[in-house]
Parts: C-alpha cells; structure tokens; sequence
C-alpha cells in the first residue's frame, strides 16, 4: 500500500474509451480535458478486441498515438491491461472459458466479462496480452498508474464450470491437506455427506435443498481468493517491467470480494461508487464506503476511480443527480481521504448497454449543467492541490466498526437463523455513529483495535478465537466494546460454539444465549385474522420503550447488568440490553436491532463512557476532520447556517454565519 | 390486402376441431350452425398429427368427410395449413427442430407450438404437409380462405438454438454485407465486442450482464421476420395452386410481430383479441386493438378471427363475460371496421388444455346464456348483411398516432433511461383521444400522413431521419404534431442523436433536451423514513397543476413558447410542454406523462386549434361512425338515454330518448 | 395398518445421529435419554455414507455399538434403512442417479436426496444396502420398527430424467395397454398432440406453453406411485427376514405423495409436523394434520414421528416456540389419536445445515428451558403409559371430510378454472367444524362412509361415477351431504362431465352449473381507477349477506330449495347456497368460499339437522374426545377458566373451575 499522490496533486478524470471515437474526436478530448482540469485518466480497460481484434495479433498503433495525444495534452494514464472483458473470438476457439451459473447455464459473449477466473486457457490467454502491452508501454513517460483488469467478479464471481470445479479441488487440498479434515470441517457426517476423497467434491452446484454451508462458505472464500489469484498473476507480470503502482477498482461492499485480503495486494486502494441520488439514504451510505475505503488501506488516502457525473443506466429509475450533488459528493470523499476524483465516463458513449450512463461531457456537449460543474469542480481541485494540509492528510477516528466478509457470507445462508442483511445491521450502527458526529474506521475481525475509544461489533456471526480474544483485551485493557446479536456463534468452520455461543466473549459480556426468538414475519399478521403483537425493549439506556421488531433472543445475564429488557409475551423481563464493566472498559452486548432513535439515546451512553469525541450536529449536514480541514457539506434541501469557528478555503468566507445552500460545502480552517 | 367479403356477407363462425368429436357429432354441428347463423369455420388449426399420424402417411378422408358435410350444410371454410403444432412425432425423430431458450432449456413436445421457427427440418416438414393438403382442396367449393399457420410466435417467438444462430447471422449479413458494418451498428467498440467475422455472431443468449442494445434489437427484428418467413413459404406454396384469400391471425399489441411488415404479406387482416371482462379498461383497450388492426389494413375491413363466447382459461381469475358483452364487443369490432366476427371456439372441448375455455357451444349445451347470445348475434349480422352502408364501409379518422415496433422492442430493453411502458404510454393517449370522442388510426414511423388534422408520436424513442422528417413536413405544412418525451432519441441502430437528441424535430419543436430526470421510483419512498416529494407539472393549458410522476427531463426551449413547467425542486420552472408554431401549424412536445384529467383538458386545446370533429362524450358510452351508421354500445353497468338524431337500425326505435341497458348496442342511421 | 403399541406405552424420542458424535458423547446421550423419558430412538435415517463409505464397503462396527448402548440403557430403536441421501460416491460412479428437473437442471450431490426415484442405479444400490442392514439387525433385541427412507420425496418428487421417461412409459403401458387409450384419456386430438407408440411420450419437461392436463396429473401419479414403489422394495427385502412392523415417515398434506395409497402399505402410519408458531392458524392446522393421519391408519394409532422441541431452521424467520407450546402440541396429538411424541432430533447438531433446527438436547444444554419442557413431558407420558383409557384408545368422529388427491393435483393446475389454493378450501370447512365443536375424520373419494351423519366434499373437481354414488348414497340414506363448488367437473381422465357438471351428483343436489364466474382478482382494483365491486352472497341460512369474493358460478336449480342467493350485478339472484331434500338426508350445495362467520351460520343450520353431537365452544380452547379423556388446550395468550364435569389426570385438579394458563393442557375424566 503506497497511498502515494499521484497526478501531482488531487487526481481529476475519469475512464477514457477513446476506441469508440474517430481520432478527429481525440484531439478535442484533451482540449476539453485541460479546459475541465483534467489530469488523469484510465485508457484500455475494455480495449482487448481492439488491441488484439484475432487470435495473437497485437494492434497498438492507435494506442500509441492516444497515449502520445494525452502525454503532450499533459494528461497522466492509469494504463487498464484490458482483460476485463474478452473478445467474442475467445469464446469461439475456446468455449470452455465461459462461465456456468449454479444451474448449469453458461453465460455466453456479448455483454462483457464473460470468462471463468479459474480457467487457465482465460488465463493463459489474458496472462499474454499483459505482457504484451507491459512490453510496449512499461517505459512510456505518461504512465502514472497500472489498472488491473476492472471491477473483478462485478458480474461473474461464482463459476460453477468443470475447471472451477478443479480449482476448488485444489484450493480445498491446500487448506485441508486430507479428506478427514474437510469432512470434519464441513459436518458431512449430517446428511450422508462424507466425501472418500478430494475428487468427489464439487462447487456448491443446485441441488435438492440447503447445500452444505460450509461447502457454500468456502466456496465463497474460493472465489474471492481465485479471482484476487487472477490479480496476482497480472501484477507479477507488471512488477517484471514496472515499478509504476498498480491498482484495481473496488465496489464498495462488494460481497463477493473479501476486500481485506484484496487492499494487501494493491498498491493504491481505488473504489468505484454509485450511490443512487434519488435515495434519501445515499450520502450516509456513501460516507460509510469512504470510510471502508480509507480503512482497507490503513488510513491511506485513495482513489475514487468511478463515479457518475449525473445519471446511470442500470436502474429501474435513473435518476439524474440534483444541481451540486456531484461536487458535494465528490468533496465527501475528499474530506473521508481520497485523493482523487475520478468518474466513468469522460464522454458519454452513443452507442452500447452503457450509452444513458452519464459522462464528463455529456451527449448535449459542454453547454450544460454538467459540465460546467465538471469544469468547476476541476479547477477548485487544482488550486487545492498546491496547498499542504489536505492532499495526502491523514483522517482521524476514535471508533471502530468490525466488519468480516465471512460473516457476511455465513449469515446469509439459506438456513440461518433468521433471513437478515448483514449490510443493514452494519449500516444501523454506522448511520447512528454518523448522526451522533462520529468518523469511523472499519477493522477486519482480529485487526489491530489500539487506538481506538470504542470498538462495535455487529453481528459478528462468524469468528475465530483469536478475533473474539482481541476484543475480550480491548475491552479488558480500557476500551468500551459494544458487540450486536448473533455474535460469535460459529468457528470459522461455520461450527457452533455451544454452551450459550459468543466464545470467549461470554465471559466478555457476562451473558449467554439460551435460544434465539426472532419476532413474527409482518406477513403472517395477514393470516388468522390478528397481527402478530410487536416485540418490544425497554430500559433508561435507549429512553424508554422501542421495538423489537427485527430480533430477539433469550439472554441469560450471569454477570453483566442489565441495562434493558424485553417487553413481551415470554420475552418479557429477559435481558435485552446488558453491561459488564472491566475496570476503566466495558463490554455491551445488544441482543435486538434499535431504530435510529434508541440507539442514539444508546449510543450517547456509550461515547460518554468511553469519552469518544463529537462533532455538532447540525441537521442535514455532514461534518469531517481531515488533517487541517473540517469539510462540511450540506445533504438537505434546505439551506443552512453554520456557526463554526474558522474560515472557507473555498471561498474565503468566515465559517461563523456562513450558508450553505443544498449540496453546498464548506473546507473550514481555523 | 384485399379485405374482400367473405361468406357473402358478415362472416360469423368459429375456430371448428372436429377432430376432437366423433362423426355422430359433426352433423348435430352443422345443424346448430346453422341454427345460430354460422356461415364460416376455421378448420384444421391443429389437425397436423391427424392428418399426418406418423412420418409421410397422410389421412384426409376425415377431413374429407368434415369439409362435404360443412358444404352440403352451406358454411364456408377457412382452412388451415395445420402447421401450427408439429405432432410428437416430428420431435421425437429430429430432436433439433425443438425451441430453445436463451438460458439454454429445450421446450419439448407436450403443448404446443415446439418448433424453432429457423429450423430448417421444421419448414421441410411444414412445406410438404401444406403441399399435400393445397393439392388436395384448392379446388373443394367450400373453401373461403387460407389459414396459414395460427397465431405465430405466440409462444416461441425468439429461439436461441444452433439453427437460429445460423439463420440470425445470415440475415445480418444480408443486412449489413460487412462485419465491420454491424460493428459500427452494434458498436462493439464498447465492452470489447467487435466480431471479427460473422461466424463470430451469436443470438443474445444468457450472458454476464446487459446484452448489446443494436444485438437485441436485430434479434427482436429476426424474430419477426424469421416467423414471416415462415408464412411466406406457406403462401408461396397455397399461390402455385389456388387464388383464395390468404391469412393469419394477428395477436394485437403484440410485441414480438412487426405486424406493419406482416399486414403486407397478407389478403385478409385478421386479429385474435381476448380482452379481460373483469378489467375497467378493456372497452377502450379493446378499441384500441381494433384500430390497430383497421389501420394496418390502410383501413380495409378486417376479421375478428378469434374471440371467446364467455371466459377463457388462463387467467389467474377467468372472469365470465356478462349477459350482453359478447354482444357488445362484437359490434364494437364491426364499427372500428370488422366484416366478421369469428369465435375460440365453436365447440367447447371435454379434454385438454382448453377445455375451460368457453365454446360457442358450451359444456352445458344449448339452453344457456351463451349459446342463445350466440345465435341472437347470428341472427342480427345475417339482416345486417342485407342492408348497404355498413358492410364492406370505411371508418373515417382525424387523428392519428404513430406506433412502432423498433421503438417498442427498444425503450423496454434493459439498460434504458427507465424501465417504462410503450404500450401504457401509447395507451395513455388513445384513452384521452376516445374519451375526448375522436377516432383514432394508427400510423407506422415514416408512414403517409395525408388527411389527418393532427399527428400524436408518443415515446418514438427510435426513429430514422425520414421518419422525423415526415413528422416535421406534417407541422410545417399545417398540421397539428404532438410529440412525446423520448422520442428521436436513438437511430435505428439505436445509436444517440447527440446534441439535444430529437434529430430533425429539434428544430420542428424549438426545444432541445439537457438531461434525463425521471422522478424516483415510488419504494424508495421507504428508505430514509421519508417520501420523495412528488414532481409535478403545472400550467393554465392543462387546467393548473397535476403529477408528473412517470417521467421529467430537463428541456431547453430554444424558439417555442412554454405552456407548462415542472414544478419540483431543481426542475421548478423548467419547460414541461411547449408548442411552437408553423403558420397554420404547430408542434407540441410533453416531457411528461399526464394523468387522464390533465391530458383531456391538453388535448381540448390541442384538438380545438386542430379543428378536429369530436363526437358528443355520453359517460361510459362509446360512439364510433362507419360507413352511414353511428355505433352505440354502453359499457356501463346502468343504463344510459341517448339524445341523438336518427334511427337504431336493429330495433327500428328513434334515436332520440332510446335507452341502452348496461352492454346495450344501437345502429344509428340519419 | 397395526398401529401397535410400542416401547410398551407411549412412545417418547426422536432421530437421533450418532455419526455427528465422538463415542463418549453417545453414554451421555443415553443418560440424559432416561433421564428425559426417552424411550424409542430413530437411528441411521442419515447413516448410507458411514455405513458404505465407499462402495461395496460395509461398516457396521460402530451401529453395533450405539445399537448395544441404547439396548443397554433400555432404549429401543426405530431404525432406518438409511437409503434418503446416497453418499457422494454414488454420484460420482453414476452421475445417471442424479434427479433433473423439468427445465433440464441436474441436481447434484451436497445437499441431501440427491438421486432419481426411478434410476435402476439407485435402487441397486439402495437394496444392497438394505439387504446389508436387515441381515445385520434383523434380529437385534433393540428392534422395535423399521424406519424405511426418510420423508420420501420432500425435495425431490417428481423428476424428469431419461430414466424417470422410460418409467413413465412403462407406468403408461400397464395402465392404458394400447396408446390410443392414452390418446383418448389425454385428449391429444387436441393441440395436435396424437402419440403413434408409448415410446413417443415424455414426462411433462418444460414446454413453449400450458402441457396437456391429464399428462402432468398422470405424471403426478406416476410420481407418487414411484417413491412408493422405492418404499414396497425396501419392505418387501425386510420381509423377507424380520416381523417388525415398517413405517415411513409422513409429512402431514403433502401434496406429490397419495398417502391414501402409501397408508395401505405401512404397519404404523407416522408424521412429521411443523406447525409455525408463529402463525395464529397453526393449532387448527396442526389439528387438521393430526386428524388425516389419524384417519389414514382407518382410526388407528398413529406416530408424532418428527416435530420441533423449538424453532426449525428453514423459514424466512424461525420463531421459538412459546413456554409450554411443545407439550401443548404434543398432547394435541395424543388427543388425536397419537401413541407416540417424537422430534428431530435429541441433540442439536453443530455442523451442516440443520445446525439452528432446535433439538432436545440444545446448544445451550440442559439448563435451558427446551430440556426441561422435554423432560416434563416425558415423565407425564411415562405415568400416562400405565393408565387404560387413552394409550391405544380411538377418537370418535360424526363428520367426514372427503379428502381427495387427484382433485388436489388437478384444480391447482396452471389451466383451471381459477387458480385456487385446495387446501386453504379444505381448510375453511375445518377450521369452521373445529370452532363447532366437531371432530373429524378424512375419508378417500368412494371411502366407506358408514357411521358418519355429515359429510363435506369440497371442491371434489375430480372424481370417478363409484366416488359420487357413493355421495349420492350417504344423502339418500339419510345422511347429510355437503357439497363445495367445482366438484364432480371432470372425470379421472380429466374429461369434462357435460350437461351441467356434477354427473351422478346433479340429480342428489337437484342442481346443474351453467357457467363459472369467479370474481374479479383484487389487483384489477388498480386499473381503471375503480374497484371491481365485489361479490356477495345473501340468505337467512349464513346470517344476511356475505362476502363471497373467491368464487361464484351459474348455478340453475332444478328440484332443489334455494338457501341463499349471489348478489352482485348479473349474477344477483341466482341461487348460491341450495339444499334437496332425502328423507330423512340431504344435500347441500355451496357455489362460494363463505368467510369464517357466515360458514359458521351455515354449519349451525346443517350439524343441528343432521343431529352432529358438539362439544363447548371456548374461545381459544381446543377440547377433544380420545378413549375415556376429554383434552383440553389453551391455546390463546390467556388464561382460561373451564366450566367441565370431571377430573384432571395430569394434576388431579377438578376441570370444574379449573384454570388453563397459555399452552395449558386439561386431561378430563369423569
């Protein structure tokens, strides 16, 4: 991980396709990048038919000449290898790349990533064409950054064909060393499952009902950790030539990918991001990517590599985004540690599946409100860019959130307890630290907790003991852990932890579980002619009573204090809510999900405690510290008056008075 | 087309199976008919397994038998080619004429329909058994017209199997000569598509993502020209043998036939129309197929080949017709332009798949309902043939509405601006039309205009340059144009007109469109604990303010005056309708869809400036002119007193202070 | 059918799985086992693989152990063949035994039932096994029933493979002999769908559209008759060497299985039930599964062989069972005729997918409230078991419900009528008799009906001339028939029964039914911008007027009293509810689904004239007649206090006075 500036400062730019333009178009390209401040942009990433339009012959000229038009334009180039997506002649030389669904579909060419990432006649094939364009361009002075393949799995993250079959194979032996050892990890004693050795395993294929879910656990290890394997094969190649970083484009909570292990593995972390604008939810849930994305590369600054000047294309409703919401956004992630802005695309295509997906220059051209915010946006960067302070400054944050790609996989099994969101659980708690003027960090299970104030760990479904024990000492050595329901209930072998689940945070906590009891489903409230009464908690800790409606169990308190209860039918009086204090720390545990308004009431209890600092609240409007900088940015539709201490970089105004109209921002220095 | 009259007058029968029923039956058939006034059948629609019971042995004498006993009984025969559904047997020895979907699942025999409308084994089976039954009754004096086929692509109107994808690349060929040709239409430039030859070209069978656009729209044109192929082949073989009328039934609206391609090939339009008797919008719904089916006949008269006498059977609910609606329908069919009035089917069958649908002959025999409704009808059109006026007379229009397949296939694909409906959209303004009491042709893109006083294009989201052209020659030479939000946006290799989109309409409009910006889709109200706040649309030309919750963009008005502006947010004050005017002319365009209320009052001053004729509105009434009789049929549930002048042809009673019972119908002559 | 008394009283268990278990863990199992009342285990239901871990190698060492263990320990074992999940190995040898479904999809091993019914492979192998086991076992002390496969066909029953074809055809053959009887049965004159030879038929795979009706009910047959052909191979080897009575485990209305045929061939009818707790119609459902099994076994004693100590783990949201729920259904099913309370399983599993599927021994051990309800239970069956009166007692029943498995499979058809739920029908006149105090018994189509004084048939859409003649007889003889709508429309070949439906049945009603005309479905509301009004129903024999929203018809009276008539536009008027008059009988027709209420009047009019004894009726509380106990359970959230002559056995308390708290449970005597 280098984090390192690039670009000279704020990268600006977006993914440039100059393939779907007559070169008369390229020349006007780099003008209109200078005129939007444009330094940087991402050339290649769909170019393999074009770079090698049959079988082994290279076209390069025109790449050439587009690299050579952005050098003298003095545009910087995140170089693609161009492997994301190959061309239509693969597939008929070699049909056996292409990959095959669950159910035995294969998925053919004519949209775009159609290969199986354990194919080795994909990889033989995608391993050549990286080592052509390393030969050609590895010393080629444009060249800022590597752009390996794009977006890996978006599309294709499982493969259920005969190779991934024996890949999977492989991966298990290497993890299992015997066939005793699968069986056991995997319970194939239920269900007459025992397997006589490692050749009659398979990918989790359909079936008659609920597949072993270990099998589906590691299967999904398996195809993150074989699609990062087609990473590493393309960086070895790079490395051989180029000293140049690589990267490759995140999607945010991208579940297939178990990102933690990917941010190893990648020289600068870059994310691609498309909040939906319509969504009043959006610029949380955004802020919470930037925040996995600071955190997955240990709080070095990042790329946003991709997002939408405007509209997008794929959903049901495209909405365009709101006059500002762009620019807010954008300063969002600045604010939250990136280094860059970068957008798909940087002029809208005419043709193909993406063709009403916003660009930087757009199909009305550069008479239009996007664009001149894109032109605006440009410039500002590019005066920020020479002040020291914020490029490259560092985020600070006194709370964490453990987030764990294995429980995310396993608690949403088809036969877990209950059918729940893993991401939903894990958004309640950070939206609540949001709203209580808290910056977080993520933390993988078993991370490195020092530092940090208060630690929450929701649902925390899967842990070893090892994950579990660091958060017993955070909380033993000072800290105050906060750990949410269905915690610590299985191994890492998807194994129960029996005798009250939660490990050796049972004694953490002071509690343990007899029985899960998650209220009624609302649709049942359809039949019989009643509803199904509300599940209910109260306590003085969340202010009183509050549903709930999403879970319950039975907590038996063995020496934790309760801090609140259930409030119906047999649940009634049974711990809901409990405290166990070590000394300076404490250890919570909560054992329901709390609508925003009690868990703040809760969460005030919790940063008092544990002395976390807090930003004011100001309604609608988002607030960060980064390095020297307090950005504040303002969601509402609403204008709105700060009362900070301070002044605007942007526009030098005092920050004591200051409106902020919607999707307005503020960079406030003291 | 010849639209010629059939069985000397208005043709009244059904779809006749003798197969299904033994000889003692077929003449109890024939004396009902005639008892009910039948005068023609279709006969031998699913007869291929009898008539060819196993390979190359044909059997006729039943059919023989049938077609004598129907001729000594005096009903004309609409004889079928009985291609329609190849027996078990067909499949069972060349398994590769079964259809294949795009994931890859083979449809067997067992229903209907089982064929792959490319395979070459299917059209060589299908052509030897039209020559066997053309050679046998060319000649027989009963015949009255060709069926060919019935009903294609009903079920399988896309197949994605070997012989399809030789046959798709075939017709691209012939289309686009070069591969590079179709690589610029498809622009393979994106996502590394480019097909290096055509053998490279597959249909767009299941794949990662989003498919190429222009590939599925090519795919959606093979279709439906493949399955007209089909009917060619028929036709061709039935002409080197006979000069009786050919046809095939028409489905309607339905999407996967470009019927202004097929009502060419045909002598005779004929329609199959199953509107739901439970549905509110079915009157007017089923006018509006009728119109579609006048229309594609350049206003011809045209059979109503295929009705139900009561309920059908694949419904979730299959609601009866009420006493009188079959009726009712039936002369709504005659006065939009039908010469005949055909029904599913004569004779209700005891077993199969159909066996709920309702018969002209019902299970419960001849004291019902329906079968006294059914000769009551037969009774009424044989005197109604007799009289000059109606017969064979046309049905005259002021207005009419551009529709088109391409832009059908194209605004539904999935990676649109938003999931939308042609249909609803398109029916959105035939709705407001009849309500305003104006007849309606429907017209194809580019197609002759001449005579209409006004011109709707509602979404004619793909449309060449002649198309638009003839739009704007329409406006500019005095007519009144109304265009629809995404309209002219692609070409029809679905690339974007740049700058504004509209193509040639941008200067027939004066406007020009800076982005897209459907309002939010109505569930993310769920999210976030708010609603998103309604877009609306205002102005005095549509009666004040009304939702715009369907569709918004962001218009600029370059020379049109603005008649309505949005009215929410970023959009306040943003042109919703404008209007520019040519001499005598003028060209609308609406960048919403407007709720019925607010698009009358639209319309009222749209057609008042257009100096349309409007029929007096009589609530729950529909008037419609043919020839020198006004129809009135109550769709209401209460009774209704006309006023009118004139005479009803059927009961002899004036006009003035007649009362209709609730599906009560006049004939109103002068 | 024996249904002998085993383990010498009431039986007390559950599966227990030992393979999932280190040997030391299984001497625990057995001192809990007697310390919870254990006395019969279901052991080796999932053992093929740890028996024959790979193939031809038998490993019986450590059954030999658990079997001497649980001997010793005074357990006695029902034991399973082991045959429900084939090991992988199997699979892997033979990918032929794999089941497809009807798209083509091969479902793989991994989960569990992974293997074709009619695959020769499977049942070679199973056989073998089973050979294996009897030979073993047959003549083991701890023997006291043979468990046969496990829930025949849960996951898998009906599958479409090349072998289940070739079975198929042979199924065909033995029932038609020549193939124009299955042309005429199936009606394949329709749709051109004649067969030349048995070998063109297929099974009902995936087809362009609606398959023939009488192919896929014969496939349903077929379906049914081959897993029970799979259970008469294992009885028949097991026979062949042991006297032990057979079972297979049941699960309640299971749709692909006629357990009327299945019950002829077991010696102890078993079920597997589990009710939602969750859902306020679980205790009238779970009743309504108790009585079938109950009625199955002609009357005899009958096994709770699988229900749950607390939550399963396969729903959307796993509710917990409330305090004392688990006792309160099991005593249902003792009061309706049980012998035997078992679970899956005794001790929760750690691994696999049935992890979070409660067991008798928990995850949080036996300090938890499950274990405690189980060894309370256990120790009041024990006391129970000594006392005459109840163990092996029958259940008394004036009323039969004609429960009908063709009718099932055929009205819920994708070409019916309406689509329409079956059993939600059988369930209305259940639940409406068990508000009434009435106990009822299910009887097969043409069932004896001796001794019954009402006997409902709702919606008996298909039925042979024996089946209704039987009916006819019951009213004539001077008992009181009930008839639901759409019953007696088709004949066992699906053909309809012309001339008004019903057959043998119109002349008992005194009615015919000139036309369907079910309602319109409520999401037409929508459109249109009105709601379809709804249907109601009218007369003095429901109470005034009703809704009757589900389903109306044409009926015409003949020679039958009209009881209440529709009222709703065309249908107003016309009879609904009718009766004629037998003699001392009568019968009754019912043209809708009444709403609880009004089926409640109606039932008071029909149980008070044919004389039908009632108990009390106290809301919430079910009462149940068993030998000489009258059962009282509380199932509402209430306390109740009974007003009852007698004694309680389980507390001794008098019932007069007696206070029942929530999941109470009364055993009265006087």
């Amino acid at each position: 991980m280098t984090g390192a500036v690039l670009a000279g400062g704020f990268a600006y730019g977006g993914d440039y396709n100059p393939e779907q333009w007559a070169p008369e178009v390229w020349r006007n390209d780099v003008e209109l990048m200078n005129r939007a401040g444009v330094n940087l942009v991402s050339v290649g990433i769909f170019s393999w038919a074009r770079i090698e339009p049959r079988e082994g012959e290279f076209d390069f000229a025109w790449l050439d000449e587009v690299l050579d038009l952005l050098h003298a334009g003095g545009v910087r180039v995140d170089l693609a290898t161009a492997t994301a997506s190959p061309p239509p002649w693969l597939a008929i030389a070699h049909p056996e790349v292409l990959p095959v669904t669950a159910e035995g579909v294969t998925l053919s060419s004519g949209s775009r990533q159609a290969y199986c990432p354990s194919s080795p006649v994909y990889r033989r094939y995608a391993a050549r064409l990286v080592e052509a364009i390393v030969e050609r361009y590895a010393d080629h002075p444009v060249l800022e950054l590597w752009h390996i393949n794009n977006e890996y799995g978006c599309h294709v993250s499982h493969c259920y064909c005969d190779a991934s079959a024996a890949a999977f194979r492989r991966w298990l032996e290497a993890k299992y060393t015997t066939v005793d050892a699968l069986n056991d990890a995997w319970g194939t004693a239920f269900w007459s499952q025992h397997y006589d050795s490692f050749d009659e395993v398979l990918p989790p294929r359909a079936a008659p009902t609920f597949r072993n879910p270990t099998q589906l656990l590691d299967f999904d290890r398996f195809s993150s950790d074989e699609l990062l394997d087609c990473f590493r094969m393309e960086k070895a190649i790079i490395r051989s030539r180029s000293s140049v970083p690589v990267t490759t484009n995140f999607m945010g909570f991208f579940k297939p990918a178990d990102y933690w292990a990917w941010a190893q593995e990648v020289d600068v972390v870059s994310d691609d991001s498309y909040p939906d604008p319509a969504d009043p939810r959006s610029p949380v849930y955004a802020a919470m990517q930037r925040d996995l994305m600071r955190s997955l590369g240990g709080g070095a600054p990042w790329l946003l590599m991709e997002q939408s000047p405007g509209a997008v294309n794929w959903r049901e409703r495209n909405a365009a985004k709101l006059p500002g919401q762009m620019r807010a956004w954008s300063y969002q992630s600045i604010a939250r540690g990136a280094d860059g802005i970068l957008f798909f695309q940087w002029r809208q295509a005419v043709a193909g599946a993406e063709k009403f997906h916003s660009g930087m220059v757009p199909h009305g051209g550069t008479d239009t409100r996007v664009f001149r915010e894109v032109e605006q946006l440009g410039g500002e960067l590019r005066a920020l860019s020479t002040r020291p302070g914020l490029l490259g400054a560092r985020v600070p944050a006194q709370v964490a959130i453990v987030f764990d790609w294995d429980s995310w996989w396993a608690v949403e099994q088809e036969a877990s307890p209950a059918r729940t969101s893993y991401l939903e659980e894990v958004f309640s708690w950070y939206a609540a630290l949001a709203a209580a003027g808290v910056t977080v960090d993520f933390v993988r299970a078993g991370g490195d907790l020092t530092g940090y104030r208060a630690v929450v760990a929701p649902t925390l479904f899967v842990a070893g003991d090892p994950a579990l024990e660091a958060l017993d000492r955070f909380a033993r050595d000072g800290g105050t852990l906060v750990v949410g329901f269905l915690t610590g209930v299985l191994d890492p072998h998807l194994h129960v932890r029996t005798g009250g689940y939660l490990g050796p945070l049972r004694d953490t906590l002071g509690v343990w579980i007899e029985e899960f009891a998650p209220p009624a489903a609302p649709d049942l409230a359809a039949t019989g002619g009643g509803e199904p009464p509300a599940v209910a908690v109260r306590g003085d800790v969340i202010g009183g009573a509050a549903s709930a409606a999403q879970w319950a169990e039975y907590v038996r308190a063995e020496a934790a204090e309760v801090e609140a209860v259930f409030d119906h039918g047999p649940l009634s009086g049974h711990p809901a809510i409990t405290r166990r204090s070590h000394g300076e720390g404490s250890a919570w545990y909560i054992a329901t999900r709390l609508d925003p308004e009690p868990l703040a009431r809760l969460l005030d209890a919790v940063l008092t405690a544990a002395s976390v600092e807090r930003r004011p609240s100001i309604a609608g409007v988002e607030l960060v510290q980064r390095g020297d900088v307090l950005a504040a940015i303002n969601h509402s539709p609403s204008p709105v008056t700060l009362d900070l201490p301070g002044t605007d970089l942007l526009t030098g105004a005092s920050a004591t008075g200051l409106e902020l109209g919607p999707q307005g921002v503020a960079l406030i220095v003291e």
